[in-house]
């Protein structure tokens, strides 16, 4: 039923709109009693693995547990789809689990749109844990980020070389980083990754929950530091929770979020009352420096009003 | 006369708007033909007084020079105003010299369109260098930045804080570093600084003109320097003339303003449809939970578009 909610609301087609509405409507006051968590990082550093191991932790805790992925690796290759199946199939197979591939509506903010309300649907059905894997990359990602109360940044062990691959922006969205496959890495590497990280934190201003960003490893196949990880994560939830700072974070991200998608919206709409080859002449004009930026704006502005 | 021209296109009254369209059709043709120099730093630097020495050097080798000044400081107090004619007054006192303050519009994106319009009746008149005075801070001041060939920046020595007060985002729009005061500025501060600029610019992507930013120290008082750096200032300008990156820049930043342009007035037109209670009602609405940010958006979109 989960299911068919979610392929609803990401209908494109506008038979299904009003009913898609219909049933947002109802479902968002029963939404946001969930501990909503993004895991992210590169393909290949064990997401799936990782997301299959805390789950069973969080499980074990009592969780209802629904894992929505919006790799877009995943959505290129079948063979990912299958992959990701396979090193989840553990958690796959487990009551209380919801898993939910990649939307794969390709809109321009369409995954992102997508993601929050399957995220408010699996909430409103009970879900009380929510887990977003993403490769925190691109506008989506980043809106997605701003989705969830806490983000996960998983990276590999190496020669210092792997801060390379981390986009700044990706480093202060972290919570908690967590340097995975601890199994297969030389110890005193990993060692000097953990503190190479630490020292990089210092550089990022305050994370905006304040709380000191740890950098902890793991491994998802020895299961070492799974249970601590998860139980860190409750902890920092708790807290957020208590002292009221996570309602306002949502309600101010809310806002944000609201006057992005709104700015989107707007463009998109400018792009459509456009002629594309309107645009091309006054450009052309522009290039020739027959006419200002301002002057040929000016004429597109008129136009775009008028129809 | 040009005086006049310039308050015409500034005009906000909209009996003005068809002489000034007209004007202006008439004399975009006839622009173009400009060294189109900015000369920024943080209040206090000495942009005026250079401007003063630097122009009599430039007039000397037969230049017919414009100083559009956009300072926001000159706009807020009148002493300022007066500051800047007392710091320029030999150069105002002079032939082939045409000085403008900074334009009063404080219309949003107002200052950078006046600035580009004023600089292309400049150069209609015949100007053939134009100077732009600016702080280089905030959204206009880069849209300025886009209207110049070259951007001079001026800094102060000082033990090495003074690179606290440059953002990154000028320091990557320079194509020249000018340490002014070298006169009142002990020898061994002044080598540091040079050293540390010298060293903060290589921490940054090559140039987009692909040459390297230099840093020279200039005393406006002494002279000490001036003439290099204006000889300088038209050797790279004569280089990027001659092999056609010039006109290449120009035109990548024309298209660049008028797609920047055009996304900031269709926004504009979009939030004046919005009724500001109705935002407010909807924002409330999405804080509270009731509405996801994507539904209340739907809304606003809706009512936008039917008005």
């Amino acid at each position: 039923m989960l299911s068919r909610a979610i392929t609803l609301v990401e209908s494109q087609l506008p038979e299904d709109r009003i009913d898609a509405r219909r049933l947002l409507e109802a479902c968002v006051p029963h939404s946001g009693n969930s501990l909503r968590l993004a895991i992210s990082g590169v393909p290949g550093v064990g997401k799936s693995t990782f997301i299959n191991v805390i789950g069973q932790h969080f499980l074990m805790l009592g969780k209802k547990i629904a894992v929505l992925a919006i790799d877009p690796s995943s959505e290129r290759t079948k063979g990912s789809i299958l992959g990701d199946k396979t090193r989840m199939s553990e958690l796959t197979a487990m009551k209380n689990v919801f898993i939910r591939p990649s939307p794969t509506s390709g809109a321009l903010g369409g995954v992102a749109r997508n993601t929050h309300e399957a995220m408010l649907l699996c909430e409103a059905a009970g879900f009380d844990l929510i887990m977003i894997e993403t490769v925190g990359v691109g506008q989506s990602e980043t809106a997605v980020a701003h989705l969830v109360d806490l983000f996960v940044l998983l990276v590999l062990s190496g020669a210092g070389d792997e801060l390379q691959g981390i986009k700044r922006g990706i480093m202060e969205q972290a919570d908690l980083i967590v340097v995975n496959r601890s199994d297969v890495s030389k110890k005193a590497q990993l060692l000097t990754t953990i503190q190479d990280l630490k020292n990089a934190l210092h550089l990022f201003p305050a994370n905006e929950k304040g709380h000191i960003v740890d950098v902890l490893s793991c491994s998802s196949t020895t299961k070492e530091n799974v249970a601590s990880i998860g139980d860190k994560i409750i902890e920092l939830h708790n807290k957020l929770s208590k002292d009221g700072s996570l309602e306002d974070l949502r309600q101010q991200r809310s806002i944000k979020l609201m006057r992005q998608i709104l700015q989107s919206r707007f463009l998109e709409v400018m792009r459509e009352r456009l002629v594309q080859s309107e645009v091309e002449q006054l450009e052309a004009k522009v290039e020739a420096s027959e006419l200002t930026p301002y002057q040929a704006v000016d004429r597109l502005i008129e136009r775009a009003l008028s129809t």
